[in-house]
């Protein structure tokens, strides 16, 4: 079984820019298709549905978006209507809002719009998603956790999207100090490779397991595979944690990573 | 030559215990030899000198140190004057508190406290300083720098104390999300070391560079001598950094590193 399919993810760390250049979400729509594209807001996440949907929703047309409708549910009845269904598969392109990660995967989950999704997601249409909306992407996202000093057993996690295989995607990595609370993430598992995403920053992921960095700031991948000492089996809940040695790698714009060899890609001259 | 000399160093993240088992603070009277120890409190980093003098005092003398003398030197001309020279050089023990490393380095570079300062660390008296104390034991020491997005010539540096070569020493680290400031540190030139000290952990430096950590958080060391790709020579000012790969070691108290093999040491069992 491959952990990739033929689906492109693009994962943003959340602020990402909507009045300069908005570099994330032009790019987003040209993956979609441009001026052809059909574009679906999901606002699942939000408690504010109606505000943040009318915002990406005036960004998209403005940035030269296709057709753009926005999908509100805000209960699993909703999540399973055939007309929800119906609108989401004629999609080009989806984006998921932020807001909380457990708003999408608690009301979308196992649902009719879920599976969906899913579907989409295996043809090739871009799926984005920005803040909580990165969160879930993966097998195994963080719902929550402090900033500061990693220690074991300090994370609440939840089961994600299961879009992208085998990592663990943090958001406003840099900013709000996360870089503890991503290595407490893999040092439960090594075999998950750790994404940090920072504000204004994402990642485009191609369906060979290769991404591409877009944006301003960094995107830090954090792997344990090699580690040799951890003290994660041994200490109790709370403790500082041992994690060495540990593969780090920073990037930004233009350069991508290999999932599949967990290795860096050169900058890609333009 | 080599980078290490006879000399011991506690090298403290800052807001270490000063009021339940105080380990760091222990350990430092240990090191200085316990009942018998001459400890010279330095407190030339600080705005407040009186105050903080006598809450070490107090502390040195309450833990178990033996003869406890504050030596507060507040301009150039005093650390040149004799009377303050024999007292330093008495010490078996000296101890460095937080404040501003500038007025470290500024006032005491180059005279006479310097250089006797020096000789008593070459002569094995164990050196400790918490957090502007920590920061000076380098040979090149961060001074200012934003948390976040490490980004290429952001931080101000300056010649430090250089007690410890080699070495980028950064202190309060998981607390204050400084990662981003320490790699783009080691960016600058891979062949230092980073070395990330979280409040209340403290590194316990020996002759032979390997040094142990003791206290109740991490210590981050990050290396970039394997690095492959950077963009530190390529990039504007401001620009987000590339950094990849880099070897990072996350160590809690036992474990050890090894600074001249740049390796990790597994827990020593007590």
């Amino acid at each position: 079984m491959s952990d990739y399919v033929d689906g492109r993810l693009l994962i943003i760390g959340g602020a990402e820019d909507k009045e300069g250049e908005c570099k994330i979400l032009k790019r987003f729509i040209q993956e979609a298709g441009g001026r052809e594209s059909i574009i679906t807001v999901l606002t699942v996440a939000t408690g504010y549905p109606e505000q943040v949907g009318a915002q990406y929703q005036e960004l998209f047309q403005k940035l030269g978006g296709g057709e753009v409708q926005i999908l509100d549910v805000s209960e699993r009845t909703g999540a399973n209507e055939e007309s929800l269904v119906r609108q989401l598969e004629k999609s080009s392109g989806v984006f998921f809002t932020g807001g909380d990660q457990l708003r999408i995967t608690g009301i979308m989950g196992g649902t009719r719009l879920g599976k969906a999704l899913h579907k989409l997601y295996e043809q090739g249409v871009i799926i984005a998603g920005t803040s909580a909306g990165a969160s879930v992407m993966s097998d195994t996202m963080i719902v929550g956790g402090e900033a500061g000093t990693p220690k074991k057993n300090t994370l609440t996690m939840a089961p994600g999207l299961s879009l992208l295989r085998s990592v663990v995607v943090d958001q406003h990595f840099a900013q709000r100090g996360r870089i503890g609370r991503l290595l407490t993430a893999i040092s439960q598992n090594p075999y998950v490779l750790g994404i940090g995403i920072d504000e204004d920053t994402a990642i485009l992921v191609h369906s060979d397991g290769r991404f591409l960095v877009v944006g301003s700031n960094t995107v830090t991948v954090v792997d344990a595979s090699p580690t040799i000492a951890s003290n994660v089996s041994e200490s109790s809940p709370g403790q500082a944690l041992v994690l060495t040695p540990v593969l780090m790698h920073v990037l930004s714009e233009g350069y991508g990573f290999d999932l599949k060899r967990r290795v860096a890609h050169p900058k890609i001259r333009k």
